[in-house]
């Protein structure tokens, strides 16, 4: 499939790095393709990663998304809005965006809060803004190294969920988590049933610093 | 050892008659006996309970923790500030006591919102108010069938949780809860971790929904 990844960060990177080893044919995208190519710290160098990875090419934000049949959004929650707005409407009209990013606000401090849930969701918000994308949220609960290799985890016996508001969608990003490796995903329902799972963030962090390691996932048990 | 368990609900009612049955000693709360006793609608139909366990007492919110070693909140998390302040501080000081609420508000209809929420929990709002007694948040994030039986469920392999600023009263709840039937503990941190746990509700309620019972629980893999 066609996919592109929005968002440079390690998460987009993770993913965008997978599902090309899988066989999609990957474009991710960034607000300035010259100034993520001309990064240099450690965190965000993109050049050497994508050294490694020639097949996946960089574009940006709409070009990424008007060439892809499926969207991921791998920006910062707090950028994702404006992220997708410069992505363009046109360019997602229509297409299953898969929503993996967090509504953390870092600007009181660790741990983050986050800057909207109980009431409502960042699946939700982006919903709202982009009616004719069929948004799906799912893959926020865990850290991406196992979002996109959740068999080095207990042999993928741990839990995904999906939310969204159309089942066409829900079942091929179901498809596109089982080629990854989930073994028990749970569809919550509609895009509403985002906010259960973003609001799983604050126990996660708190887990990460009880066990020293962002390598867990929740599972199910039932 | 001599408990109390304030509130004579469903979830009061599981608590109290399984740690009755380990063999402790242990007194019921409620803010008016006389009301309690008096009850007939089927969901919170006390006497007939009370007929079968004969061993356990019932006694106002203040007499049932001045007699106790330790207490247990299962009051509503609406009504928990109020039931604790008509137990008494004086009857609470030097305590444990287990906070197994949730702050849920039903005011805007199903799901139910929280009301608190990520910056606060009605863990610490108990803590600030009690700052005498040892508070630990646990057993919030599973139904009271489980909570008091977890063996029924895939022998007891999943997950529950304790949050607190006392290291000697989350041992002894740790012992609690192994007496229970739990197998996997994990400490969390300090009473500010309860936004963790208290904000399990939310995809908890969900996942109700989309499983269709209750008798489930979260398990972390790591």
């Amino acid at each position: 499939m066609r996919i592109a990844v929005l968002g440079t960060g390690m998460v987009g990177r993770d993913v965008a790095g997978r599902l090309s080893e899988l066989g999609h044919d990957v474009t991710m995208g960034t607000r300035d393709v010259a100034a993520t190519l001309a990064r240099q710290d450690p965190d965000s160098q993109f050049t050497a990663w994508a050294a490694e990875h020639p097949q996946i090419t960089l574009a940006t934000l709409a070009d990424a998304a008007a060439g892809a049949e499926l969207v991921v959004n791998a920006t910062s929650g707090q950028a994702s809005l404006a992220a997708l707005e410069a992505a363009g409407k046109e360019n997602l009209a229509g297409k299953v965006l898969i929503d993996i990013a967090n509504p953390l606000d870092f600007s009181r401090g660790m741990p983050p809060a986050l800057f909207v849930s109980d009431t409502d969701s960042l699946g939700e918000q982006i919903q709202r803004a982009f009616p004719e994308t069929k948004v799906v949220k799912t893959l926020n609960t865990l850290t991406s190294a196992l979002m996109v290799n959740p068999r080095q985890l207990a042999d993928g016996e741990h839990t995904v969920f999906v939310s969204g508001d159309d089942t066409a969608a829900k079942k091929l990003v179901g498809e596109l988590l089982t080629e990854l490796g989930h073994t028990d995903v749970i569809d919550l329902g509609d895009i509403s049933t985002a906010r259960g799972t973003e609001m799983l963030l604050p126990v996660w962090l708190r887990l990460w610093g009880a066990l020293g390691t962002p390598i867990f996932n929740f599972k199910i048990v039932r």
